[in-house]
């Protein structure tokens, strides 16, 4: 039988918070324990690289995010755990792609072309104005990070097309691996690689932030997940609310603490919440509810954090172990791609 | 004292002609014994993907060059020689680089400005019909080819500019890697590569070949170095002359035998042919001289050719000592490098 792989990159230039933790990484975890799917999580520290020039920031995400995976029960031995950084074959298939990939295709990448669009409404700049060559280029890196590990056959086990769960903003980078997947084949006249495919979860949780808004670190209204006990509190005591007295029935619709109670919760513990909404919960009360409950959960998993954090030497050697399998899958795929380009080893 | 660095790359689409032996080759080979210098030759064979999508092409080719390097007597003791595909840490870099690379230098480049020209010309064209990311971005790679070279101190020896010896067509190739190698000191805050610095030899010797024109493989007129000897007589009698009949007196200038001879004859075997030219040598018999001249210098050396095709086993034995060497330098760099950008290990 065709085993499926799944594989997920996260970029490491922010600290996980809520809206991480409910739209991908609870999910991914589950993921991870299925032995019927080989799952491939990876911090794309290569790609942090394209927006963030701030080393310190870069290296204490790639800690923040291996702890809190490991913190919250990735399943290691099933899943393949590693840092983008440790895969050399990826930078060198990233380079075999270059070669392949048409700058046509680059031009009508959503993130470029946003830029230059900023560039042209801003009126006297050049269209490439601050555009680095890794914003431009890295559909071609996500497309090695997919293809190294879309192999149609290792060592006697066949596998299906690679799955990659993305938002929809993604689906063209899949469209894009696909292509420069399909040219490579086609050139070198042999299917190398099965080519992906995106897989949108369109029921994925959103959680809004302290503002309302989606959280989301780029507006600055995120609650990280394992904030110590004391700031978590405070920082639920700061999510926005409209100004109903206790007493006032309340609308659960658009409530941003309603949201996340129930990102946590179980169906009875919402219906019975809802009611107490109607019955006019004070915010302060709810509040209370809200940290309690999610305190409860989040206790166990941020101390293992805590511990992980300060025990960077058990982090390295599980990224390792990670990298090795990760490894013995991309070595000799990407010799026997040197070989199908004319760069084996002459014996 | 400082040790001065010397790299060249060589890319491995061709056969070795003569042409490249007088031009490149045999200064290069002089210049391997200096033990002054810290020679690096490496087979550019990841460049030869950009415009070569032949595999077996690229495959002889990088035999071939290997062994003509070899049977000429390339000092592998104290020069580098390895290819460039055994160093993964080259396209490692590679991202590193393009990461800080603005994409309006890349915009600049020659050669990427002929093939948008030629699109335009042929009027009814996208400017990047045609062009792959390999065209595009491959300053990029030669930065690194050069840049991963170029750490000032390797275990306690002091190193001057890396010098790269170039034509005048590449020096903007070498101001591209010396302007990517400064901003990436610059973003990152210490002066981790030395500049390097483009050495244009006025002098260097331009062979014709058998049309009268530069002996180019683009213009299908090469005399191969190590052709067998039947093969290089036919070769020789073909190259093209004016019809003046023996005995009539005949120019030296503009005539490709006479040329080829001075780039192998010392200078008193020129004035002393300069004088039968005079004299009214016939073609025929200038030919002659000329293929026993050249096949008395060849005979050794395309023995060790022919040899050395036969045991790729000892080729490649060769190849990966050298890129041993050149990874005991490049590993510990790139880690370094990562390290500064925030990818360095845990502990």
């Amino acid at each position: 039988m065709n085993k499926t792989r799944v594989l997920t990159g996260i970029t490491t230039t922010g600290t996980p918070h809520l809206g991480n933790y409910v739209g991908a990484i609870r999910p991914a975890i589950t993921a991870s324990r299925d032995p019927q799917v080989q799952s491939y999580y990876f911090l794309a520290d290569f790609h942090a690289l394209i927006k963030c020039h701030e080393p310190d920031r870069v290296a204490e995400s790639r800690r923040e995010i291996a702890a809190t995976w490991l913190a919250l029960g990735l399943d290691t031995d099933n899943a393949i755990f590693y840092r983008q950084s440790d895969v050399p074959e990826i930078p060198e298939l990233t380079w075999l792609l270059t070669c392949v990939a048409a700058k046509g295709l680059m031009n009508r990448a959503h993130a470029y072309k946003a830029a230059v669009q900023e560039n042209l409404d801003a009126g006297d700049r050049d269209p490439d104005a601050g555009i680095t060559m890794g914003l431009y280029s890295y559909p071609i890196l996500m497309a090695a990070d997919i293809l190294i590990f879309s192999q149609k056959q290792v060592a006697g086990r066949e596998f299906g097309t690679t799955q990659v769960p993305v938002g929809r903003d993604q689906i063209q980078h899949i469209e894009m691996a696909r292509d420069i997947g399909q040219r490579f084949n086609h050139i070198f006249g042999e299917e190398f690689f099965a080519l992906p495919e995106a897989v949108v979860d369109e029921q994925v949780a959103v959680l809004n932030g302290l503002d309302g808004r989606k959280m989301s670190k780029s507006y600055n209204n995120t609650i990280p997940l394992f904030e110590p006990e004391k700031k978590f509190r405070k920082l639920i005591n700061k999510i926005k609310t409209n100004s109903l007295e206790p007493g006032e029935p309340k609308d659960t619709e658009g409530c941003t603490l309603f949201q996340i109670y129930t990102a946590f919760a179980s169906a009875a513990e919402v219906a019975e919440m809802r009611e107490r909404y109607a019955a006019g919960i004070g915010w302060g009360e709810m509040k209370g509810v809200l940290f309690d409950y999610l305190n409860e959960q989040l206790r166990a998993p941020r101390e293992e954090y805590q511990r992980l954090l300060a025990d960077p030497a058990y982090v390295e050697a599980v990224l390792r172990k990670g990298a090795e399998k990760a490894r013995a899958e991309a070595t000799p795929f990407l010799d026997r791609l040197k070989r199908a380009v004319g760069l084996g080893h002459f014996i």
